[in-house]
Order: structure tokens, then C-alpha cells, then sequence
């Protein structure tokens, strides 16, 4: 008799709700784990808007953390029981892409994002891990589900648009936007030593958490054009770094003509609309200004997670400030409401799963 | 008394002529140079159509051999009547951005061009140095005026395209724009260890000079999109590096067609057009392919000098089939208006300087 | 009925021989190739006299193309039939080690060199291949399989040594030592785009062929302390990168006495002998010179050997002038006693198999 | 009629005094800095002693910072009276290894030590700085003196050391030895978003402030061999990188043992004794580990210093608690006696010139 589970699907564009499915089976190289904590990610309420197309019946979610379920015949060096954090992106590792170095583009461009895409999500009771023993990364003691949950998304992909900047240490970095990635990738810069990390945000309570993550101005874009007060604030230099965390045009825009030359604009927004996303031309130096222009897909992989966990573990980072909603995975649909609505002030909603 | 010289002048947008000017004076760190040899470049004549705006009596041209005429009173080790090379680019290498690691944009964006930009440039009998000890190369004895002359931008900017592609050894490479400084660039990534390199472009004699100049396969962009026979001769998967060599937008979006998820798109192409500059959307991966879009400017210096006049002693490239035309310093008019003219199939016409 | 093959195989310290042993099954992940060509390795020669301790009946060899017999049930995009090349070092890209970007460190030091190591080699009729589309590269058509078995270990272990260099284009090297994977490190520092390569080389023969693949100059260690000769050859300054590729602690020790400071010792040579590995503290600039020693373990991987099939195809690299004597595989006991004697003036024993 | 001063100086090996010499006078390019605050280092003891051979009537020092007095001719940007931050490093910036990118090695290897090495030290009223433009450093109103000074050597030898060690996010350090550089290095590791940073080292005192500067674990070296406690603090592993900040073979040598494959060994101990300095062979990988050592001198220039200034600025580094004491210039032979003979817990002394 087939184990059933609970999970969280999008059923058509604009559609979702709670549906019960068999437990996914694990094959040689793969692991099932039981969800314990999982976040929503607004990219799952782009998902459900139709940013990669229809689906129907497609599970939700690649926030999650758990405990291993199953291991497949092949799988060494883990055990059934063990706390486990799983990166959003799972490669495979073996590919061409995995091989030359960039395992997000796994099999294609952004094939290493499979879940809630090309296979089943994580905002079930049960989820599927492909490629288990380079994918799963084990949990350390001390470090609650609650924090682990923020290695799986946010932190590494905040942290990689910090770390594709290419701060020197004592540097200066704009980051434009302050949401849950825009955060994380302020706190990734001073992880990195930039010497001032100016954040451009709009929304007070943003801004705020800005500064606790350690940005040291805020300029508010609402206000007027950004980039002559980043001007200001660098001495009329621009920045060594500016991050583009929001994925709209005229943040790009903005990123290129805040960067000064030999300065890196790292691309971490995703752009959703319109065929084309504009470079100034002459801020880009007619094309000739040592700028570059550098883009990335949330790393994943046990050695990466790892080193977040530890972070973690450490105390360095805390993101749990961004837990602003907290639910028991019955009321999964709630809290997807909130967050596809951004209402009530919502960061980052904390689902809990009952005990397996 | 003061001694004069003979210079070849931009007179206002549109006219040129060929004046008498006093010989340049050294400040203490600079040198004066006797010209010998030298080449003139494309973008002298974009200089002539106003590019950068009007200038009266300003000397042209930026690639320029010769001989040490005088030396200001704080150089040391050099002497005068030594063979010397100078870059295109000439900067300080005490300012911000130099010491930042990006000495073309000395002083501000590409404020490392000095010749024919904002001081007088070096088709004149004499030119002026600034920041001597720095800037002026030996030449070897055994590597000739007419070879060493194409290190001053030719072989810097082409190299520089094929280095800022972070070729892998046996990679594939797509050069858009068999120009001058496009087949440098194939030039430049063989020297890299590149394992195909693709040049596009329509112009015959331009296709036969690719493939002299190492090009594996040539697509002729004239008979149709480009992009996909440069994903037939990759395997579906594109190329490593794909080099803007033009100066195009319609380029610089199949360069970033062209690159596989992961690679680079290293841009050398002047972008004279326009306010923007495009970047396909979907083609970038919405923003997180890994592509990255790198830029720079001829990079000069002493020490780029050296290496790149060893590869002319050696033997290892020999640009001088680009040399189509020769003439004497009394000729530089017909040299200019053939070479605005693009007649006559001129890449590159070489300008002899007589006795001093 | 278990079907059987012949192997060269190392029977305790000293001792080989050809045994029949049953051909080995493929795991879930794996494949298992019919040999065609191999090459025979001085590493083969150290094992056999013990330098990893006493083995028997341990199937030698780690240098074999082939065609695939058999796949594991997990592998995709592979067929039977197909002719492949496998490098010497077979990762399984999924341990700690391999995820953070030294898979030839696969589980622990050196554990990705699994071949005649931890694991029956590719001297035999059929061998083993773990992580089967991680490590089968398909040879091209037009890339016999003489000249493809140079890529499973010495092309990619001498281009590493080049690479680990970080030469500059038109850098200056000196490569120390011309045996197979010496001649491979001077091509590869072409390939880099070095201006000059000294080959430090004491046999005339390997003397020939270093200049045969580009060495500018060569230096003969044993008519006396070659440093002082490189030195004269850079104009006093040293080189760039200083290559080991011999695995003698003199000749490390040259090594750092010959790059300049800022330069790189890349050291490929296999270093047998005695508790330490000294480097000369002075010219070390007593540890604040900005030498930096880089060490590598020949990088395998499909794309790798993608990559090196590639520059196969296009012929900028012929490494068969290395291939001094050719055997079919009944003979393989004779090649095996004339490389361990470096008789004959032998460089690299080709060693044909019959049809399967 | 001449300017005099007074200055500390080293009379032979062996001997210092206090002495009156002349104001020096700037050349073109230089400036005269009238110091308001100083730190002796230890190498000053290590110059006294003689490590760099004899010296009569040098002036010793190069922590200083102070008020511009004098500029050259040629210099632009700076004024009079301006506070201003000097490294102990003065590259040209013109010779041929500053333009390769060490300017540290400038002019030959460690050329960039010219304060008491090759000229007068800084520990003096008033001390000559070449190269002015490059060199000199505003030092921003809201940063005192006492802090700035940490930036001259200290802060960017330490930072170094942890730039060096090419520090993944997240990733694993040791750091051997907890004296004032160990210490910058602690924090420069944390700068570069180290996980954990374990201490090497005895004495109480500096395993106080290595705790206070962010190390999350402390080995005691004297209580046997550190090496199987960094194993066991990093899961079995090593580390990421392993700083050597000691200057001593056997420390050197635990380096190489506590990184892991693929690790970084990053030097920045002075080696002061014996010929050589070994590597452990079999630690090495026999040199095929992928383990890099690294090495380099204080990087200096008025971007660098510029960076460490806005760190100080920002308080995301606070280095005075080093400053263990504090004298008046009057006193500098006191400070100096402590400082050589390592008396009274002393770290780092303050030295306070008078008012102009």
C-alpha cells in the first residue's frame, strides 16, 4: 500500500491548494526526507502567477528543511533519522554544466532549480532529493530548524550576489532593495569586509532591517534618483559593488551608473517582463569602463550549505529578524495568501510540519 | 628658439590638416619621442566625426613607435636615442583608479586615453610622455618598428578581449568582427589555449584573414542569424567566451545569445549609439545564467609592452598581414582618407616618419 | 558464466604479470570499457617498485581509450559502442572534496586517483569506470585513438602545471624537466600564451623535443647551476612561472630561486623521497615574496577531456612525437621492463589492443 | 639655515639613541609628513639586532601617521596641513613589478621596505614620503590618530594574511600565532566571512584578545601538537586556510599539516633563521595536494589604506585594544626597551609626538 502525505500544489496558474499525494520514492542515488520547517519564497507566488507556465498539480516550495525519510541503494555516508538541510537548487553534479563549474545551470541554463519547476516541491510532509549524498547536508546540534531553513534560499543566494561583487575588503556596495534577499546580501557584504554597505530601499520597516543587517546609509528611492546620493556617500566614486537585488530595468539602470569604473554590478534580481534589459550605455563606458556585469543562481550542494550552516552555528548571521509570520502547515494557505499579497508587513512566513 | 615640428591635426569636426607645432617640452617625470613608425586607427577617424566632441589643433593618432628624444630631469633607466614603444594608453599609475587595479580609466572613466583625447596624440615627428618610467617600452633589436607598432593597441585591445573571455584551455570562442582588433582577439585566444575559435563576419578578405590568424570555423552573419551555426559547431551548447569585436548593439545581444550558461561576454567593441545597450532577457537567463559581461580598455603600460613585444621576438603572432598600405609621414592625409573611407581594402596603413 | 580478459597486473613489489581475471560489472553509476589503446606511465614503474605500498594482483595502467561495453542502469546520455577516453583521475563528484572544486582530491588526498591505485587499472582488456557521465568523454570521429590516450594524463597533468602558473600573455617560464610531462607543461605554457619557455633539460633527446614543442631556450642543468643561466634569459628579473616537473627536492629548490618575486613555483612532479621538501628561505624573500607554490593532481572530469579531445582535433597540439615505440598487448610485459629501465631512449610505449 | 628634528634612530647593531638631524626635503614627487602618532613593531627589535645587516644613524619606524608639512612640485591633490595615514610599504608604482601588480616587490624583491630599511624610518618629527600622490591617505575627521595608525601595518598585514588565504564564506582558518599581526589576522578572517577561526597560541594574555577578536576556538600549542585539535575542531578535515603568522619552520611545517587538500597555506611570519624552511612531504600530497602556500609584505598605497581607514571608521574593527601602552616621544627609548625585551605584557606602545 502506497504511503500518502500532504502537500501544498499549484494547480493551474493562479491556483493552489492542499492536496494528498503518495510519499516520493527514492531512487539509487536519492533521498526522501520528512519536512520539519519549511519558509515561503515570493518566487513561489511568481510560480503560481505563471512565471514559467502552467502546471498542474505541481508541489510548491524549495525552503525546507527535515529529517532523512529513505535513502537509496547507492547512498553512502548519510543515515535514516539524520537532520538534513536541502539547498534550493539541487544539481546533479555529473553534467556537463555541473562539470565546467556552474551546477545551477545543471543539465541547461537554470536547470539546477528542479524543485516546484521540473519536479515536485518541498511544501509537502515528504520531498524528493535527487543526487542525495552531494545534496543533502547534515544539520549541526546547535543549530534550531528555524535559522537552519534561511541556508536553503536566502542566505546563499544573498550571499552569492555579495560574493559575485568582488568587494575588496574595506570596499563599498549598494544594494538595491532590501527584501529578504536584499538583506541577505547586505549581511553577505560585510561578511565579505566592505567597509560601507549603503542599502536602497523605500519601505520604512525594510529600511530598518537594513540597518540591523549592517548597512551603514539608507537612501530612499522614492525620494529622487538614488545614484547622485551613493555619488555623495562614496565620494563621488560610486561604488566598488552594486547589487541589484529587485530585478526590475531601472534598478539595473541604476546599478551601472552607481558603480564606478573597474566597479561589478552583480545581477541577483530576477527580471520577469519585457524582451530586453537595458545597459546605459555611456555609464557602461561606451563599453569600455572595466565594468562588469556578473549574474548567478542561488548555489546549492552539501559543502555550500555547510559552510552557511556553520555561520549559523557561529552566531555571524542571524536572519531570523526576516521571520516576520509563523504557521503550522495547515494553515499553509494563509500564509501563502499573506506573502503573494505582501500584506500585514509579511518578510518571511516559518511553516511548521507536524511530527512524522 | 624654439624647435618645431610637423603634425597630423583635427581642425574642427570633419577636417584635418597637417600643421607645424613647437616640439613638446618633458615636465619632470615625462619623455619626448621621436616618432618613427606608426598606425592609424578607426577610431582616429571617429575622433575626426566628432566622437568625443570638437577639437582644434589637436594631434591625432595613438599608435606610435620611436626613439627617445629627451627625458625629463626625475626618469631614471632610460636614455635617449633608445628604440621605444608607447601604448595607446598612458596612465599615471599613482591615481585612485590606477592603484585600484584599473589604470585605463586613470583619473576618471577611460581617462587613461590621453593621446588625441585630451592632449595632443602621436602622429606628429615628436609626442609627449607623460609619466615616463612607466610608459616607455624597449624595444628588442631583433623585433622591427613595423611589428612593434601593432603593440601600442592593436594586440593589447585584441589580447585583452580574448583574456577578459576567461578562456578555458581547449575552450570554444565566438569572435564577432574580423576588424583589426577582431582578429587580434582570435590571435589573442589561441594564445589562451582556446580549441575552436568562430569568427563572424561577411567581409571575403576579412574571412581569409580570420582563418590565417588561427579562426577554425568562419560564419558569415550576412547570410543570416549567426547564433545558431555557432551552436551547430558547439554541440548545441554555445561557446565558452564570445567576443564583441564591433561595436554593435545587434552584436553585443548574439554575443550574449552565443554564450553558454556560465560563460562570458567579453566586450572590446567601441558602442557609439544610442542611450542603451541591450541585453536579450531570456538569452541572460532572466539575470542568473552565470553569463557574465565583462569590458576594458587597451590596456598599456611598460610591462603589457614587454610581454607583448616578446610574443612579436619570438614569433608567435605576427600581425603584420594587416598591414595592407605603407606610407611616408608626407602621404598621412591620403592614409587618413583612405582609412575613413575604408577604401581599397585598408586594414591598416603603416606611416613612415623620416630621419630625425 | 563469468566471461574473463587478460590483465597486466603487479603481483607484490617488483613483480608483474599478465593474468586472466573476469571482466568487472558496472554498478548503478558505472560503465565498463573495452580497451583499445593505452599508454604506460613511469607511475607504473613506481608502483610496481612500491612507492604506494604492496599490492597483488592489481591490474596496472591508468592511461586507456576504448569503446563502452557496458552501462550501469542510472547512466544516461551514454551508449555502447562508443569510443571513449577516461582520465587517469576518476572523481566521483559528489564527496566534500570534489563539491568544493578539487575533485582530484575526490574523499580525501589524492583519493581521486582510483586506477592502479584502490582499484584494478586500464592495462587490461576491459576496466572499470566509476561515475560513468562524469568521467566518459566521447572521442571524435576525426581524433584517433593514438593521440586521444594522450589526454588521459598527460596532456591534462602538463597543461595543468601551466595552468597552476598563471602565466601572463607573454609571460616568461621555465619548465624543468622534459619527459612526457615536462614537454606537455611547455606546450601548455604556449598554450597560455607565454613569450618564452626555457626547458631546463639534460638529454639531448628530450633536449630536441623540447624545442620540438616550443621551447625558446634550453638550459642543460647538468653543465652547471641553471638558475643563473634563466636569469640571464628574463634580463636578471626570473620567470614567471617556474615549473617542477621532475619531483626532485634540487630541482624544487630551483624552482623558487627562478621566479621572480610575485611568480609562481607550480610544482606536477611526484615527490618520493625523504620526510620534507625544502624551499630556500632567501629567495623565498624569507616568506614575503609573493611566490606563490601551487601543487595539482591531473585535473579528469568529461569536460576536461572534452576540452583536451578538442585541441586534439584542431592539431594545435601533436604529442605523438612522444610515442617512441609501439606494442600490441601481448607484448605488454616487454614495453612494461624497457620504460622501467628507460631503455632505448623510450619516452611513451604505445600498447595496442586486439578486437574485442 | 637648516630645519632640525629629532629622531630615533639605530646607531649599529645593537644601538639606538635619540639624535638631531636635518628636516628631510621633498623631491618632485615626495612629501614631509610632521608625525603626530606612532607604533613601534617588532621588526624594528629584529633590525636593531641586525636581521638586515648594519646600519648607522638610520632613523627606525614606519607606523606613522601625521599632518602634511611640505609637498613637491609635482604633487597634486594633497595640501598642507591635511591629516594624512603613510604605510610602511612606499612602492614607486612605476617599476616593472609594481606595474605586474606587487608593488611591495618594487624594484626588487621586498623593495617596498624603504622606511628604515633603505632610508629613514618614520619614528621621527618629521619623516619623507615618495611618491606622495600614491602613498598618502587622508585620514577621514572622525578617526583618530591612536586608530588610524593601526592601518599602516599592522591592519594590512593582518587583512593580507586572510586575503591570501582565499577564504570561502563560511570556510575554516587557523591562524598560528596571536601577536599583533595573528590578531588582524583573526579579524581580517572574520572580515572574509570565515566560519570558525581557530587560534594558535600559549600565552593567556593574547588567547584573551584572540577570543576578543572573533576566534571561536583557541589551541594551545604548548600543551602538545595543535594539529589533531584542528582536525578534530573542523570534523576530520583541516582548514580552509592555514595562517603561518609566527615566522618560525615549525609552525610553517603545522600549516601545511592542518590544511586540507585544496587548502591555502598563507605566510606572513618574518623567517629569520636557517636556510630553508621545509614542507612536509607527505602532508604536501608528495606535491600533488592542490595545497597553495602563499606569501606577501604589508600592501601599502593610499587605496588600500584608504580601505582600512573606512574600516576603523565604520567600527567594524577596532584594533586598539593592542595598545597596551602608551609614551610620549621624550620616552621612545623606554617604549623601545619594552618592546625589544617583550616586558610588561606589552602588545603594541602609542608612541605621542608633540604639537608642531
Amino acid at each position: 500500500m502506497t504511503e500518502t502525505m500532504r502537500a501544498f500544489v499549484m494547480d493551474g496558474i493562479g491556483h493552489v491548494s492542499v492536496r494528498t499525494k503518495p510519499v516520493p520514492e527514492p531512487g539509487p542515488n536519492d533521498a526522501i526526507v520528512r519536512t520539519t520547517h519549511a519558509l515561503i519564497c515570493t518566487s513561489d507566488s511568481h510560480t503560481v502567477r505563471g512565471a514559467i507556465g502552467p502546471r498542474t498539480n505541481l508541489t510548491l516550495g524549495h525552503e525546507s528543511v527535515g529529517v532523512v525519510h529513505r535513502l537509496g541503494s547507492s547512498v553512502e555516508g548519510l543515515r535514516v533519522g539524520q537532520r538534513v538541510a536541502v539547498n534550493a537548487i539541487t544539481p546533479c553534479y555529473h553534467c556537463t554544466n555541473c562539470l565546467r563549474g556552474f551546477p545551477s545551470q545543471c543539465s541547461g541554463m537554470l536547470g539546477g532549480w528542479k524543485f516546484a519547476n521540473v519536479k515536485d516541491g518541498t511544501l509537502a510532509e515528504y520531498f524528493h532529493v535527487n543526487d542525495a549524498v552531494a545534496n543533502l547536508a547534515p544539520i549541526p546540534d546547535d543549530v534550531p530548524d528555524e535559522r537552519a531553513v534561511y541556508a536553503c534560499d536566502m542566505m546563499s543566494t544573498g550571499f552569492m550576489a555579495a560574493e559575485n561583487g568582488d568587494i575588496p575588503i574595506g570596499g563599498t556596495v549598494a544594494v538595491f532593495g532590501a527584501g529578504p534577499v536584499g538583506l541577505m546580501a547586505i549581511a553577505g557584504a560585510l561578511l565579505r569586509g566592505a567597509g560601507l554597505v549603503i542599502a536602497v530601499e523605500t519601505v520604512p520597516r525594510r529600511q530598518e532591517l537594513a540597518r540591523q543587517f549592517g548597512a551603514g546609509a539608507v537612501v530612499d528611492f522614492a525620494a529622487g534618483d538614488p545614484v547622485p546620493e551613493i555619488l555623495r556617500l562614496t565620494g563621488g566614486e560610486g561604488v566598488d559593488a552594486a547589487i541589484e537585488a529587485l530585478g526590475a530595468e531601472a534598478t539595473f539602470i541604476n546599478c551601472v551608473r552607481a558603480a564606478r569604473p573597474g566597479g561589478t554590478i552583480s545581477n541577483v534580481g530576477y527580471h520577469g517582463e519585457g524582451d530586453y534589459v537595458r545597459i546605459p550605455r555611456l555609464d557602461w563606458g561606451v563599453g569600455m569602463s572595466d565594468k562588469t556585469i556578473r549574474t548567478g543562481l542561488c548555489p546549492g550542494g552539501r559543502v555550500r550549505m555547510g559552510r552557511l550552516l556553520r555561520l549559523l552555528q557561529s552566531g555571524q548571521v542571524d536572519p531570523t529578524p526576516m521571520t516576520t509570520h509563523r504557521f503550522d502547515f495547515g494553515e499553509v494557505e494563509v500564509a501563502f495568501d499573506l506573502m503573494d499579497r505582501k500584506a500585514d508587513g509579511i518578510l518571511k512566513p516559518l511553516i511548521r510540519f507536524g511530527p512524522g
